[in-house]
């Protein structure tokens, strides 16, 4: 039986070529190895347009270490930030914040309703030792979409740093450094870009990080002590993850072939509306408002029956060869279906009749 | 032409099959992944016969990352660790330790020389406020070995704690829970056991581990909550690097296939011997008497001619198929050569034989 198709918010279903590029071992002190991971900065730097403002600083780890690095290193440890939050990765921004000891102050919004830039406007206005903003771009835990555009213009105007998680958005919805105006966008490697998980990346403005020294408070997490190391030697710092970044680079090849940025926000919408349809079709809704929600993850709430519950449909979708995930809401009963990865519209069409037949099979009636 | 072979401290040249363990996406939710997790933990602590008495954290990231992890989260705030000191390894963890703001206190040895269980236990014996010992068991920087069995039962018998950063000898050199009382044993996937690059783990004694509750100074790096989160779920609490587990549970077969730590340190053993005295042959002599050299990584004196410099030899022997491996003193020129990794007498051989033509190109007659 093959490998069942992952319909997650990462690790993704990605391409045999993505994987075979793993199929070599590479040595970290080798030219070779270091052109690689440079070429990779370059091409990740340049999907935002930084190039000339900004800098790209690999980090091993998982998405979460690069946030934490963004945040311990670009924030003074005497920075206050602000935490708009609709959702669980904003909450992991808080935490983190709390963790390192950094002032935070958090403005609260329902999960199903995007942040608000004016709301954030005028708590940046109320309170100028506010140095921060710290925002989620595509709250993962919901799936919606958060204005980037409109908030980067409001923290620019009040003459506050902004820090993007793009954790889940990162090359598949626009985000550009000319126009937007940021210090750091922190993604990883195993989402939108479609390689697998192992490393994040933080495209950080080359003044900001440059006066960051002695800020962190972690020698692994300390991006300015890696983008010193890495413009001086070429090399990474401690040991990296030389089949991630190779396959990272095999996965942009792919992304750059397939379009770029606009290709890969149009197969996801195409997913994403596939999804939503076909699910509907079943009688299942979605918990949020077509009009904020991102194409990459979407949440479902669950059926309204007494025979529903999520392991058993899991096991009974992941039977027939498709891998859904938990809701991660607390007050409303949800799952989830990521619309990303190297999948299309016939892995969609193929996991929602999955979905039909499970339901069916659980005693849970279509409309 | 095929790949290079790579005489590094890691990465390292693996098996095909470790690599191709790689070709597969698993989900991080899904029970399959899970359950892959829980037989590498497993069988990582048997390694060690910590059954019982320790649990296997991992943890995403480079080696360097669990390092700080384990000090951040075992040694209280209060703590103070002393680290005897015999090179680069051991000046990192010093460094983490003032980044962490732990106190600590640096008992020196010369780089050809093995740390000295009885300074050790002088030094704990003279101050009473020391909580840890932080030791580097073989030591990358030069090759050395540090004698783990004396120094243990030494911090022991002063009633300390041992953290021991195991991250090239773990696998290929004997660490017994049982009589060899430690805290904490770290290492990574990429070093003698084969794997690839990208994860590494801390073995911790229970009953440590759990009074490590709000010491970290970190989120990413907490071992203590990364320890109770896998245990109350069986998941990672980041993403995980998926792949790189993977060929970690492909490589671990590999190696407990081939006889595990007795059969692969007889052959790290006689491919450590070929080289020494293949190099030897050249007129080429090693920076640490016999006597103190782990069969894991050999320094060597440079050629005492004009002629030589390592970005020039590093290449003719590149060119030939090998890897070498820069050195780490800075007070004698030297580099280093790896025993580790899937290769055998054969390739250790042909590496000696490409240094020779190498060196005979450059000029450098062999006497």
């Amino acid at each position: 039986m093959p490998d069942p198709v992952l319909l997650t918010p990462g690790p993704l279903t990605t391409t045999i070529a993505t994987k075979a590029a793993m199929l070599r071992d590479w040595g970290s002190w080798d030219q070779a190895f270091n052109a690689l991971t440079a070429s990779v900065c370059r091409d990740l730097l340049a999907i935002v347009h930084g190039e000339g403002s900004h800098v790209c600083v690999p980090l091993q780890g998982s998405g979460t270490f690069a946030v934490e690095a963004a945040l311990g290193t670009l924030v003074p440890r005497t920075g206050k930030v602000l935490v708009p939050s609709n959702g669980a990765y904003c909450q992991r921004i808080v935490r983190i914040l709390d963790v390192l000891g950094r002032q935070r102050v958090v403005l609260d919004f329902a999960e199903d309703t995007p942040v608000d830039p004016l709301r954030i406007e005028a708590a940046l206005a109320a309170d100028p030792a506010i140095t921060h903003v710290a925002l989620v771009h595509c709250e993962t835990g919901t799936g919606i979409l958060n204005p980037l555009p409109e908030i980067a213009t409001a923290v620019a105007r009040q003459g506050r740093a902004l820090i993007v998680d793009a954790m889940s958005s990162f090359g598949a919805i626009p985000i550009d450094a000319r126009s937007m105006p940021f210090d750091a966008v922190i993604a990883a490697s195993g989402k939108c870009l479609e390689g697998v998980p192992g490393m994040g990346f933080v495209l950080a403005r080359s003044s900001a990080l440059e006066a960051s020294a002695g800020n962190c408070h972690s020698l692994a997490l300390d991006l300015h002590d890696q983008w010193l190391y890495m413009r001086k030697t070429t090399q990474w710092r401690f040991t990296p993850p030389t089949h991630v970044v190779a396959a990272l680079r095999t996965a942009l090849d792919q992304y750059l072939a397939e379009g770029g940025l606009s290709a890969r926000a149009a197969r996801y919408a195409a997913n994403c509306q596939t999804l939503v349809e076909g699910m509907r079709r079943l009688g299942l809704s979605t918990f949020l408002p077509d009009a904020v929600q991102a194409p990459i993850i979407v949440t479902f709430h669950a059926p309204a029956s007494p025979a529903y519950d999520f392991p058993a449909l899991y096991n009974k979708v992941r039977e027939r060869g498709f891998v859904l995930y938990p809701g991660k809401l607390t007050q409303v009963e949800t799952f989830r279906i990521g619309c990303i990865g190297a999948i299309g519209r016939g892995e969609i069409l193929q996991a929602t009749a999955a979905i039909a037949a499970a339901l069916e099979e659980l005693g849970i009636p279509a409309p």
